[in-house]
């Protein structure tokens, strides 16, 4: 046992001579130089960096290039194996401001993720929440709590903190999805917990049903397992398929047509995967939701407390993020910091299949903040 | 305005000379007449028959045959016209025991209701929750606040408190159903309003579309319409289909094959219906489940405070209640009260089409119970 | 085990030539008395009565003396002896439209319960939810799992279902006080176990402390103890004393006196008591609440759905309910059935130590209707 | 609007030869500059720090001596004026292994806050939760919302995000208390909003009264105001006094030499300050207890996730955190990161008028860690 060891401070403190600021004296740089030895610092030096009007994020907007990631992911698929230490062939989008460290957002981690014909990515756990979203291919299964989950273009798979999980490719080419996670966050705040579980899936495990056992319980809409019920953190049902959130999208579209309520905004359809349990955001950090933003059409800037993350399902069109604004196209990515305004315009590409549509998956860290009374949007009028 | 005016006290005591009570003497009548005239009634005579060791229901248990209420009711379509005043052409199951009254049980209502081709019943709306359920027929659709809700064998259609609805017969022949409603239950704490609405559906109402407006917006799983989303005390979702019901209960019962949980117990697989909002219930005062008895099994006993209402909607069986028990086929309904053992046994009718399993639509009023912290059920392992 | 037995039918129908029914022939008898057999009932006869436009209460306003009552408890103190069996010298106020039941209104009992110097009630549970109110007294302990709670003028104890209870008076005088139930309800739907307990208090729970234990772990405001934390149906402090609840309305009179926010309109003081884990209603059946209407000041009407029971507990005045109105001075009782307009005028008496105001105890059913949604006043702005 | 603009990488990879790491070549070392220029950095190379296997805190224990920062705090009353754009003589705890920050912990802020007599530290309001808590003098009023809050010794005072506030001190001697917040934590997730108010308050504002109007709403233990009810994220209850946590405190530990339920482990007293309108912790993300560990007693490590800082409100004692450990007086503070057992000791000072318990007023980030379904315990059986 130890009391407080010697410790070289890192406190620097300067005194300045603008607004709000005491006189500079040599009274005052002594005084300065106590607080460095006594490891303390003065609220008036940095009120207005660390409390400011409105959030500055310590992230930019930025893009990543689908093609891009892609190859480097299966460049990875030769140079790196999949085993337990490294756990997953899994490239994180680092961004550019937040020094190197792989982070999307201050809270969020995305990543793409690879894996060979025939390999297993080793069972695991840990609090961090997680998800995986498929924007092309088919042929990997997700073992959750031993339970196998196909993997197609347009899933959705949640995967709350905790549960066993791992990953196995019946296939007989190499498959890539995005995981998004709340690495950052829980890192920041210390809450993380991590299992390193059973090296080897069984037989059993490696079998590729075409829908998972939570499928077959929860994947009803409405008509709830009365065996399983019971709130849950996060949600039972491990996989939201493509052709319900297409569907869902559709007809909302299609409900503005015959002049009923359903979009969000004009042209603009929006859906929130949500926990069959609560009615809630589908995993306790992370919120994700579908848009599907007609052709020809411009969502309005918005912006919200929190950042997200989003991937071009389909369509092509243009993004705007505060300053920031690209051309994007299937598979890119891009980081929407928090309360920077965001708008979306899609662009027909002239393909004749081409329905003209833009069709964004996004994920963000809303839970966070409606949970802890943090949340605001300014368009008050969508939850 | 009037001070209390005089009344004739219909308390009436007797002095008993039995355990418990207070020995017979004039002096006891002569006070227990004081009583009377102060409007006043003991606890000590009372107390047995008030709060008794467990719930002793002043229902009973009681089948009702499908085509005796068949016959009554296309009857009924015959003498009893539809409009407003009467409201609905509905024929509402009086419990033996409650006097005469339109009571299934103390707290529930349960009617078979008929339209006949082409008509309409008038649009009022009241606080009472309601569903409907189709054990036969299609051609009928229920129009929720100007939104057409189509009708089919298995359909269970909530309907909570307050909003405007009509029913009309599109098809070419009568079609029937039942109602379930919290009608008693209000009756008996006085909570209801009841407002009537327009006579004539407009040609827009009329529409005969194959799915709702609702359905759309909320009909598939896990994915919300972030427009519309927030807490609603019933379920916006307006029709639980069928196909989606008989899927959930084939799939328990495959998983239980396969050796994996899902069922409730062997050969018994349940669903509830639920509200896609908070995952509770799908009525604030209304419990609605399907049970599918695998051929050749019988379900344990369970008792649980508050009374069901079941149909037969498929197969055949033997039910048992209490002291009670019947044979029932397909239509049948009957009802469980409070804290009476209730078990259900499938029996195989010969048919070649016959899977030989039983399927029970079920109806209780739980939710006053476990909102009220009053829920109890003696298999505690059961949520 | 019996299928259906032979039933004489209470169904009674009578055809009747009047707007909204079916015209009357002898085909529509005939066809009446089918339902009769059959036990069933129509909607169209019924549904005036059983789907009014607004809650028709079955119970009346009343007012009860409590000089009447106190005078009968006494004299029922030398008549009735307490124990097992009757459990409770307690008697109940009848609603005089209510049949001669214990009933004060649908849902809610009201009864002056009495005990003798150094008499025992004795111990039990049940899932009734109940409290006492000390209108005038002091000198007995309701021992509630083992815990000895005081209780005297002004003091209000609540006591969720199911918790073991006893009363003894350890006072050389006897000493009456109100109890309030939920037993009309529990009967009503059928939720009430009954379970008596010891014969005896121990030594230990004779005693007579001031303070409950209930009150030094839960009865500091805001000031939880960890050990026991946890949300729980009913309220935790088993007393809520005089001086706090006094305190509270002197507070708002005061505040209100000084422009700033706290009465519910002008000159009219109310508290809620809660349950401290939860903030919500300080039993799951049951509001109670404590009025304070300052000297010459007349409450504006209000209806609720629901029931409440009032006791004056100091001042006089004039209590107007629909059509009813009377004086009142401290101890009367008077009830406010559902839906009809409630107000109060205080009335100074002229003696000298009198501030004028009258001060009014109340308890309802109101949890019952919020948790099921079916809460609703005419004057929305209050909660 | 700018497309990606040329950014120079911040990522830097290293290919090392350990294990779980891919064997190092020249084509590994190639394909990691790809990384680099594309903002992209691998689980492999990072998994071991960014997903522990149990939480490894940024932060390492730390304690400050009271006197010291009394001094400098003394000090920057003669060397640092107070007033718009510095806001506050606030003078943080800087934890020696967060970079020189002025943050306690990952999560938290603690700073001595000085205010000279007749000084005004003027209005604002954020979003960042915030309370006060008093070890020592009086004499200080914070205005919340205009309602004047009397602040003394042993008084802990909630401040919920985005409620006005100022302080004043009316006395003739300056005055010293703690602020605790939430800065770092919004600051790190980016949720924080600020607007400077008045630099004048009012005369009714520097009005001095013994109790706020907050507390005179709300300060009576489970007496709520009906105009006031509605549950609110941060507290109504805007000062919570010494008498009450004290008595709550004594209460425990009387309970228990009477052998009853109430300490939370042998001579250790534990209350949690709670929010009235729905018995959750105080402010959205800081939970605040009081712990009193009796003469001669030692409580039992503990580990929680999350971090928490302590302040010495009387009493001497012994606290070991992990393999730290210092004998702390009054005043002192002391922090103690997620996941390092805590322990306190509590010494007699040997002064006649001491009781030989070791009082130490407690808060933390738990908040954030239960309503995110992240928050973990060693000693499951405490809430």
């Amino acid at each position: 046992m130890t009391a407080n060891p010697p410790v070289v401070s890192p406190v620097r403190l300067r005194a300045e001579d603008r607004p709000g600021q005491p006189p500079v004296s040599p009274g005052l740089i002594e005084f300065y130089e106590g607080f460095e030895k006594a490891l303390l610092v003065p609220l008036w030096t940095e009120v207005g960096a660390l409390m400011p009007l409105s959030p500055q994020s310590k992230a930019q907007p930025h893009r990543w290039d689908w093609q891009t990631l892609l190859e480097l992911a299966a460049r990875a698929g030769e140079l790196v194996p999949v085993g337990r230490g490294g756990e997953r062939r899994a490239i994180a989008l680092a961004n550019p401001s937040l020094g190197g460290k792989p982070y999307a957002s201050p809270t969020l981690w995305a990543a793409i993720q690879y894996l060979m014909p025939g390999e297993d990515a080793p069972e695991h756990r840990h609090t961090q929440n997680a998800f995986r979203f498929v924007v092309e291919g088919e042929g990997v299964w997700t073992v959750v709590e031993r339970d196998p989950v196909p993997m197609r273009r347009g899933d959705f798979l949640p995967q709350a903190g905790w549960n066993w999980h791992a990953h196995h490719n019946g296939a007989r080419q190499p498959m890539a999805w995005i995981d998004g996670l709340d690495i950052p966050f829980q890192y920041e705040v210390e809450a993380q917990f991590f299992t390193p579980g059973r090296d080897q899936l069984t037989e059993a495990e490696h079998a590729t049903p075409d829908r998972s056992r939570s499928q077959r319980l929860w994947g009803h809409p409405g008509v709830a397992p009365v065996s399983q019920l019971g709130e849950t953190a996060g949600s039972p049902l491990l996989c939201y398929r493509w052709a319900d959130t297409d569907a869902a999208l559709a007809d909302q579209l299609a409900l503005e047509k015959e002049g009923h309520p359903g979009v969000v905004e004009p042209g603009h359809a929006l859906v929130r995967y949500t926990n069959p349990t609560n009615g809630e955001d589908v995993l306790p950090t992370i919120r994700a939701q579908f848009h599907r933003v007609a052709a020809g059409t411009e969502t309005a800037p918005r912006r919200e407390t929190g950042s997200s993350v989003y991937q071009v399902f389909d369509g092509s069109g243009r993004i705007t993020v505060g300053e920031f604004s690209w051309s994007v196209t299937r598979g890119d990515l891009f980081v929407v910091p928090s309360w920077l305004p965001f708008s979306a315009r899609s662009e027909a590409s002239g393909s004749d299949s081409d329905s003209g549509a833009l069709d964004l998956f996004q994920f963000s860290d809303a839970p966070i903040f409606t949970k802890l009374s943090l949340f605001r949007a300014d368009s008050a009028e969508r939850p």
